[in-house]
């Protein structure tokens, strides 16, 4: 195949990608917040969430973040936005992993706790985005009610949108949501002896 | 099975991980920056890594971020970053998304001269972090050389950790990288006809 071979095949195969590109934005019509769920066990749920944070903030959108078994460090990310977005109403449970605590009823209050302070912004327009980091393993934990927790997310303002992160979450959870990532583990630095690293794992 | 029996179970549970998370911490004992590769068809891919910017930024550590094939719209995390993070080197390639350009020969140019901005990144221990955003497309359309692209993130400073987005990206990028996440695409709210979404989706 020639050079001229080659580019005709390409604006060819970019031609019809454009088409199909164009005729899905055509197509989508509905306008309203959206469930975004990124679940699975890869690298990447909560950072991609935050970068869903930022990109908010960019358009100068109000965000809630709520984050469930967190642990005693702070992250990069809340480092970040407690220093330069004071704006960002940011709640962490803070308990440690429940791994650490070794006690349930400690650890169903915490999360009632913590749930305690999403609910209401579930329930609040003038937020646009709400992050609910690491809410799936309250759910498979039995530590907060799924019923509840689902009718509060599918009951917000129209407007608003819902990041929940965090491995499983149950088949309920995964019918609402509007949008589903499945993040595979295909590597892990971690198996091969490399330590958890400041920037890029927390 | 009554509540105590369910507490016990639950601690030796929680015992059991509790081990095996403190066993891999201790195994893992290399300290260097890390090459991640986020790829797969599903969303969250772009996002992750400016999560990792906030991440990194929350740590003070130098940040480039360079995007490949991103279109002529401003997204919420480009504005964010233009706004409010002055000291994060970021550049674009700015031609729009290939499939709307239909010019082969345009678009190889400008990937090589925005590649030639990534380059001295990846040779320059300043930076902690360096995200090459929707890179794997240029090497998917032979748009940059693989082997030059490997060589500069295989020979970059040892403590610089890179992420690389994108769909694709070929068996040595997979190779190379030390963290691999697959994002699949499990539901998309564009499928059922909901327009992309300001601070969500771009």
């Amino acid at each position: 195949m020639d050079t001229d071979d080659r580019t005709r095949r390409h604006n060819a195969a970019m031609e019809k990608q454009k088409t199909r590109v164009d005729a899905g934005i055509e197509a989508a019509d509905t306008e309203r917040g959206v469930l975004v769920l990124l679940t699975g066990n890869g690298k990447g749920k909560s950072s991609s969430a935050f970068g869903m944070v930022m990109r908010a903030l960019g358009y100068g959108h109000r965000v809630g973040v709520i984050q469930f078994i967190k642990g005693v460090q702070l992250s990069g990310e809340e480092l970040y936005l407690q220093q330069h977005c004071p704006h960002v109403d940011f709640h962490q449970m803070g308990t440690g992993f429940t791994w650490d605590t070794q006690d349930r009823s400690g650890d169903i209050a915490a999360a009632q706790a913590t749930w305690a302070l999403a609910e209401p912004m579930l329930a609040d327009p003038a937020y646009d985005l709400v992050v609910l980091d690491e809410l799936t393993y309250m759910l498979g934990y039995n530590y907060l009610d799924t019923t509840q927790v689902l009718e509060a997310i599918a009951n917000r303002p129209p407007e608003q949108s819902v990041v929940v992160t965090g491995r499983g979450g149950g088949r309920e959870l995964r019918e609402l949501a509007d949008t589903v990532s499945e993040v595979k583990d295909v590597r892990h630095a971690f198996a091969s002896g490399i330590k958890a690293r400041r920037g890029v794992d927390y």
